[in-house]
């Protein structure tokens, strides 16, 4: 729905007869697309959409490595990422560092009792005590049984010869009819099956003592889209790790592989009541900027705050990305009366309440 | 760039800070995403692009399934459909009817010497004769030869299941280092293996017989979108196939298979020194046009003669798609200087150019 209350039916469900019966099978529009228009956006309010299902597959395999070290991460995203690319891992795989492990589990307090985020000789003694892997990497095989099984050798071997420090499991669900996603336990299934979790909920408590009982926890992220390559991704770490702790929190990331790029977030939670760390973790997201802009990494997404720092980062042409947005967001709601200025997109009247898109302390 | 010189990046390519090392990686825009807008467009030129290149493969698998009958297409497109949507067969299946294999070594003079199209009980001859299916079913598999191996054996026996009475066959390709694509034999490789070819192209003088030295072939086609169903599939080949003899053409039709829709072309060739062919043709087409307009089937190209009949499908809220479509033309090409008309987009000084969307004779 537009801002002038007109409906507008993207791709083949524009076509009336019949109640197109490809309406939501293609994304094949004759002409220009519009739907991108309508991602992240204040152009108009989705009132409808369609979702893709998947059948049930005859087997699913949940799979995970792991490597102890911290500097392991170059080795691990170039040994998956060259399987993202060439096919052989055909979807997405989750990295976790050891912090978002443990921050599921338990607050801060009950691993350190000390001042400050927790220092790197005893998160090595964490590690040696639970176990895990400084870096984890899960992800699913869905399929027939003889090829989940093939992919699952392959990715063996090839982990073998190319990270051969690490440690890979995979347990199998497998069921002629379609695996039930519902009975897959949940640290096997979850979003890897289609099932909505709140299991990482927890994690927001992480800095608050169980005793500051009128402490309430906050939750931010700074989430670039970076390059599949291990050298950036182990240099982002590396860049992020100490600006992290100079303001008070550990560094609690993880990302999502694609063929080409993966999408970060570098995770942080705080205590709201607290004027320090609330000032602390302004600084901690401007630093991240900093070396973010830097390297011409942008983001895929940002809370309100930061919006127009973030699209600020579109800078080729006098900002023409921007420009044309505008435009044609000027066009469509002359008014502005669509959340103006979401993702930086401002209208013509409220153009002057873009904010500096740098740190202003 | 845009109408008025203005030239806009998309994606993450409009961050100029250190050439943004993921501007060609990544689909992700912070903000709505407008590339859309530049796919069968006239909102701007598309001056640069990005093509993603894929690792060769260690192992590539030519496969092709074959049915003998004109009505077996149903179960044809049944079976493979599902092995779409489940992921047995990773990427896109292409159809075509015995007429498109004929025509690629022939004429129709060389097949038949009566008048107008071949009957049916010689077409029945000519498959026996060549040992041709009715319909082919052609894809290839890519990835290490173990998956490959065994997405092959899944698909045998699924085959051999439900459809029995057709005829499999797969060549692999293998090479630890990667299938070198241009050794690959044009008859397995092609267009599977990313090597473009003219093998198609003789089709075109399929009408004009050779002692007819001032004939001019030309060739169009009808391309609706279809669900990936065998009986709607099924369906448009049993109302297109009088169409066509009507018109004195047989039904030379292919199409590729998607997880949900097949991208369906009713191809036709004619000699533009005939006016009656020419007249039948566009019979053709308009008879097509009824059939694919009463189910809701959009088009996904069109040649620019009929632009505005195809776009006109889009009827939705008084054709609220190009109403859309057309004011953002309005706002980025006032002057209506790109393509007016293209795609059935008319900037407002040329709209009264727009032609009539139903049949005039």
């Amino acid at each position: 729905m537009l801002a002038s209350g007109d409906l507008v039916r993207t791709g083949q469900w524009g076509i009336t007869a019949n109640d197109s019966p490809t309406a939501f099978l293609s994304k094949f529009t004759y002409g220009p697309s519009i739907e991108g228009l309508f991602l992240q956006s204040n152009l108009g309010v989705v009132t409808k959409m369609s979702i893709w299902l998947q059948p049930q597959p005859q087997a699913f395999m949940s799979c995970s490595f792991s490597m102890p070290f911290f500097d392991d991460l170059e080795v691990m995203v170039d040994a998956f990422g060259e399987m993202r690319r060439n096919g052989t891992i055909p979807s997405c795989v989750w990295f976790t560092s050891l912090i978002e492990t443990l921050c599921i589990a338990g607050r801060r307090e009950d691993y350190w009792k000390g001042e400050g985020p927790i220092p790197d000789w005893r998160l090595e003694e964490l590690r040696l005590e639970t176990g895990y892997g400084h870096w984890y990497a899960r992800f699913g095989l869905y399929g027939p049984k003889r090829v989940v099984e093939a992919q699952f050798e392959e990715i063996k071997d090839v982990l073998a010869k190319k990270a051969p420090t690490g440690t890979i499991s995979g347990t199998l669900y497998a069921d002629e009819t379609g695996v039930d996603a519902a009975k897959v336990p949940v640290e096997h299934g979850s979003m890897f099956v289609g099932v909505p979790q709140l299991w990482s909920l927890p994690l927001i408590n992480w800095p608050i003592p169980k005793s500051k009982t009128d402490g309430k926890a906050a939750h931010g992220d700074y989430a670039p889209v970076i390059p599949s390559s291990g050298k950036l991704v182990m240099e982002w770490m590396r860049k992020s790790k100490p600006i992290c702790e100079e303001n008070g929190v550990e560094l609690m990331a993880d990302f999502f592989m694609h063929e080409r790029h993966v999408v970060l977030m570098n995770m942080f939670t705080w205590d709201q009541t607290d004027p320090v760390q609330k000032q602390n973790i302004k600084k901690l997201y401007y630093g991240l900027h900093e070396v973010a802009k830097e390297r011409g990494y942008g983001m895929y997404r940002a809370h309100v705050n930061h919006m127009d720092l973030i699209a600020g980062l579109n800078d080729f042409n006098g900002h023409a990305y921007n420009r044309f947005v505008e435009k044609i967001k000027d066009t469509l709601d002359p008014n502005g009366i669509l959340s103006p200025g979401k993702q930086g997109i401002w209208p013509s009247g409220f153009r002057h309440l873009r904010e500096d898109q740098e740190y202003d302390g």
